[in-house]
């Protein structure tokens, strides 16, 4: 069996529980979890991490916190998401975990896929692993624990 | 059978989860969700899409929301909310999605009506279709993929 | 039978989702619902309605938001609540509505009590009426057509 | 019987709803529940309450709202915890509030060990007991009922 090498993770409803915070000003605030950071830590070291956003005015809101937990952020947007992460990673050793409607197609292509429980109904059905946990409240440690048992 | 030419969409509650975030000065900010702009996207091309709402202190936070989806936002209090509706589309045309009290008088009015699961009790009794998902969470993305398999 | 003439509402928890968000700086902000005002306006000529709360930090957060729906609120700490609430309403035409621990001997007391879902188990289960929505969410909306349908 | 004299509460998630707050110049807020500091108060003169936590980055945070209900929070880092609370208390006299992955080695030699509902699956299996509600949503109270009612 082929053996996964990258773990890429979208932000929005995965590290976040999907909401925007806006003042008058704009897009001010997002809700990160407290427990997904102990979840990358087990697998960091047997995993290479990294993480994908498609949005542009959170952007800075985003890469503070994946930055804060020692890793980078890259931008694409939903249209031209699947031709990045198809030129950055071998799809056949890439889990992919994510939740929304642009996300399917890259899903779909993956070595394993994952979704949180607070996903689309759409994405949930076709990814590999759902987490019971949503979002934002626990799903990347969840799925860090299921990825360490599965294949590492 | 009639077809419909226009999704009208209310804010508080179906764009957000409803809740209204305080500080000492006022009206501060307003959660919205991360899916509804991916809704939006698949059926903009097909409906005229337009927002109202009744919330004047929180009014610019929500416009700067909608401003950076490409989109305008009007603002009519509740007892002028029907009358303003109706002089500017014609019911039997019209989509409205809303959660409230004084949205019944509207949603019972057009061509079509949704609520999210969310919304009062009262408001969903008398919706066409209710979606599964809460406002701020998915709701309007649920309504847009309805919307396009039922009538585009 | 006794006529309610009074309608008194505790703030966190019932009006709110009785959180406090802080910040390094202090007590910063909290969530208050959509509907609520809606459901006070059907009742306001009706009875006379108050607000009460023993949040002294988060005090002018609180009032900001009451006086933004046109009504007064008073401070009193936990333990001098019973004495300052006997003093100015005729409990025998009070209906307190609560979530609290401190809550439980006025609404004991009172007319009529009402506790929100999210409410201390303790509390709901002394309560004349206990909504199906939560603080924050609708509860006071729900009490208020409740109110409305049984006495008014 | 061994009888309980300190007890130690993490803070995320079990104070709070396990949320950080994130704006683009870092962690910036964290959401407490209102019923929480009732409970304390119920408990605080027959036992020795402290606080501990392992969020750097939120520390003042934290630290702002221990200290507004009158207690005061020490940091030590995860790999460090458990040797911190060695040191610092008896574990035969300790009870221990916590939620998380690191929790689990001092949850598992102390006393007597809680859980709030939104704790980790593998945390809450070990625990003496869980509460029903949530952090941040009156956990903390309803352990000091459970306390009081128990060893009290």
């Amino acid at each position: 069996m082929e053996e996964p090498k990258y773990f890429l993770l979208d932000i929005d409803g995965v590290l976040t529980d999907g909401k925007f915070l806006y003042s008058s000003e704009g897009k001010l605030m997002k809700s990160f979890g407290a427990h997904d950071n102990d979840g990358l830590k087990i697998i960091r070291d047997k995993l290479e991490i990294s993480f994908i956003t498609s949005d542009k005015k959170g952007f800075d809101i985003s890469k503070k916190r994946i930055q804060d937990m020692g890793f980078e952020l890259e931008y694409a947007d939903e249209l031209n998401k699947f031709v990045l992460v198809q030129k950055k990673f071998d799809f056949k050793k890439l889990i992919y975990m994510a939740d929304g409607f642009y996300d399917i197609k890259i899903l779909k292509s993956c070595f394993y896929s994952i979704a949180p429980n607070n996903a689309l109904t759409q994405t949930k059905e076709i990814c590999n692993y759902v987490t019971q946990r949503n979002g934002g409240d626990g799903a990347v440690f969840e799925a860090c624990l299921h990825i360490y048992d599965k294949f590492l």
